[in-house]
């Protein structure tokens, strides 16, 4: 299963051109320090120490160890572009792992890594990615949602995050029902779309059209915050609020928090008091003034929660948004120059001139994947599993005085040879190395009752089960069943390919 | 290439109804205390913690962990036999990490737990992995050597080691010309063999038959060293012993040191004097009385250095021992229950007991293995890879004027559809999952000059290149490289599928 996924992965990588490389899982503090990513927010790192007492890291990705690998290796525009990725265990020192493979310390993941000489190629490059990307996720055949992104602490400007709807996810995606507007939770940017908001500054907008300011009061009166939002972006997130700033708590139930800090200020004016400007983290590159006086305190994060009835920032329908639960899978990102400049990896140019490479960088969270891919599509009896990434696409069982140990090796080798035709079709269709569109078969043939079985390939999550039992005795067909479409017919040998094929379209 | 390793130890271990496993590259120290491994011999551990100071360590390899999710999961006799394996990363944290992935602190290892539930069981079990392993090795075609072999720090009481020849060796395997004898050189016995060295106690042989005792002294005079070594299993590898005692260093030069040792005693009889019975590693088991009231001291390396004049143990003919340098590559391992008892690994016997499963463990050192493939093959111009494990078997390359796109794709096609034909084959014959005996193809169709692309093919290795030269010009012949082989001959396209075949047979 997790062979078939990495066989997927590996037939879009190798339609981007991309090489499958293997780096440790090892990195020394060093290189991270000379990246600025050793301090900071990236602080979840195991850390460790060889004999000598030289420090190291395991890495929980590999920007640092394959710029430093291609700065050595690569001097002229002739060398690129380059794309390397590799399939590799991953480390960090969560604090909350949890759900299993959903959230571990240690996940294997997909990462690409690509190389240009011009920011102009390098975008390119994440366009053609992000097709490549779809391209698989379309492939799995699970519902997924492409959210514009922040690109956190990787550096750049320039980010998608890929999500598979989930009931356990962790963030929440806001998309248009209009429009094909799509964005994380954290990016949603209120009534104004992202490019007014960005630019509100330069083109000197009145500050009081894109903002909205919320006054609180703490519980002991002692402190007034006055929470500065991107206009319409949606109430105000009180439990982060209250997160953030536990001393003193805050008081959401006032109606008009500055007039009682007003009122308190006239009758005690000695006593020791705080005024805070809390800014949205969405507002932070605004560089906004401080008319108040008030000390600022800048988030990095979103401070509202949009709602269903909120407008689209894009095509500006009024309560066209829906709110989904997501877990992210899939990450793009644009990176610039951001690794390449401090770690010295240039190229020169065809004008013979020095300059650092333009890099992305673009990871699918594979351990993740499967995890999901598993809980979004399990039902009471047990799992099922994607055709494109099941054990087995289908298992063959007997009921025992049914079928005879021929009868069963004949249904075998029926789908067996049926497996083959598809091996050879994708083959001359040269996608080589893929086996991932095959139906594959195993035949279960323990010493078993057929009800005992049928419960363990239902567990097990088989696409397609295959059972010889009356109607094989009475008129050669077998029952075909199939779970999630609620599929159980008798299929005569001659028609068993086909209807597989036909069926295996929609799982 | 690793892909293509991967796929044939698959197929391989397939053949032993083993199941792939992924564990964790990381343990707790404290299941390592448990089975007694934390401290001791095995102290080359990578050492981590985590946020909240729990203590792990990366792992050199799985007994522990595998042995313990075993013991949870594993209740009856019909549960077994288990036998798991994986190829994942281990880690070592070397004292002299050196030759690249021959001794790295990082590497690529499989490792395969057998579970049985007798002892019987397991050391059938133990005789159907060396099989495996002996048609494995047999498959790359890599003149290999197996080794009787110590069970180190292991455990268990039989063992054997695969190792490939290498000048870059660390071992030196002992094996006769005239019998199948083989030994690792720290196993070799003297001319009694193994059998009767094991059981010489118990028979109550006169142990001057079967040991001989070498005196040396220090050059201060000071101690004197009884080295008690197995008869006849070589000259003391002083050396060695100068290293295991380096205060006060050995004095060789001596004919008698006894002698000269007796006349020191007589002239000053008050000297502060060292007596020291020094006793070879393959005698440590046979808990030799000491007569002389000599400290004693054990150590666990053998002292003697066998020559090609020495006699073989097995065999007893004089002067047929061969000494090859060589480097282990694998290793098989029955473990009995030597970390099923500590870690309360059980199962109920078909008689309805209680007792500890019977284990065996085997690994393959795969990064090791692909590094002395390359190093054993490479000649002045490149490497040479066996054609198991070639990145690509084939590959085409044409002179600039000498043939068109057309020309080189028809080429191609050809090859490409022989290895259709091969795939086929083998899906047929029922190794599915192995495309390990199929000649694959790649074109090199690089805007680069016929000299470098040839001199580029010969770097990387592959096994054969087809060159469309002159005489695909004047009689639609290719040109077959085998550097190899020293084959350079005009192969019409017909033949070309049936004189790749014939080749490779030697590859």
């Amino acid at each position: 299963m997790q062979n078939k996924l990495e066989t997927l992965i590996d037939k879009h990588m190798s339609s981007l051109g991309a090489t499958k490389v293997s780096l440790s899982s090892i990195s020394s503090e060093e290189l991270w320090q000379r990246s600025g990513r050793l301090e900071g927010r990236d602080s979840e790192f195991l850390r460790l120490q060889d004999r000598k007492g030289a420090k190291y890291l395991l890495s929980p990705t590999h920007e640092e160890e394959i710029t430093e690998i291609v700065a050595n290796a690569v001097n002229s525009y002739k060398d690129l572009p380059l794309r390397l990725y590799q399939v590799t265990r991953k480390y960090r020192d969560e604090a909350r792992p949890r759900q299993g493979l959903l959230r571990g310390r240690e996940f294997l993941m997909k990462d690409l890594y690509t190389f240009d000489t011009t920011e102009e190629q390098a975008r390119e490059t994440y366009d053609q990615v992000r097709k490549a990307y779809s391209a698989f996720f379309d492939e799995l055949n699970l519902p997924y949602l492409v959210a514009s992104a922040d690109s956190g602490s990787m550096g750049g400007n320039l980010s998608h995050e890929y999500h598979l709807a989930s009931a356990n996810g962790e963030d929440n995606i806001i998309s248009c029902k209009k429009c094909d507007y799509s964005t994380n939770e954290e990016l949603y940017p209120g009534t104004l779309g992202p490019h007014e908001l960005n630019h509100a500054k330069e083109a000197n907008t009145d500050i009081n059209t894109i903002l909205t300011s919320t006054p609180f009061l703490s519980k002991d009166k002692e402190t007034l915050f006055n929470v500065v939002t991107p206009r319409g972006s949606g109430p105000i997130n009180t439990h982060l609020l209250k997160k953030l700033h536990t001393q003193p708590s805050i008081d959401t139930t006032l109606e008009n928090a500055f007039a009682v800090w007003s009122a308190l200020n006239k009758k005690s004016p000695d006593r020791p008091r705080m005024e805070l400007q809390v800014i949205d983290g969405r507002l932070a590159h605004l560089n906004l003034s401080n008319p108040t006086g008030f000390t600022m305190t800048h988030l990095d994060l979103a401070l509202t929660v949009p709602s269903e009835t909120s407008t689209c920032p894009s095509c500006s329908s009024p309560s066209s948004l829906k709110i989904s639960k997501a877990i992210e899978i899939g990450h793009t990102f644009h990176l610039g120059t951001r690794y390449s400049a401090p770690l010295n990896a240039q190229v020169l140019s065809s004008s013979n001139k020095l300059a650092p490479i333009a890099m992305g960088c673009h990871g699918i969270g594979v351990s993740r994947l499967l995890a999901d891919a598993a809980s979004q599509l399990m039902d009471s009896k047990g799992l099922n599993w994607p055709v494109k990434i099941a054990p087995f696409t289908t298992v063959v069982v007997a009921a025992p005085k049914a079928a005879t140990e021929e009868d069963l090796a004949r249904v075998y080798d029926v789908l067996a040879q049926e497996e083959r035709v598809q091996q050879q079709q994708i083959t001359e269709d040269g996608n080589r190395g893929s086996s991932s569109t095959v139906l594959d078969v195993t035949l279960d043939d323990r010493d078993r009752p057929l009800g005992w079985k049928l419960r363990d390939a239902d567990l097990i999550g088989y696409p397609f089960i295959v059972v010889l039992g009356k109607a094989w005795k009475a008129s050669g067909k077998v029952e075909l069943q199939c779970r999630r479409l609620e599929v159980r017919e008798e299929v005569s040998l001659e028609e068993l390919g086909a209807r597989l094929r036909e069926l295996a379209k929609e799982l």
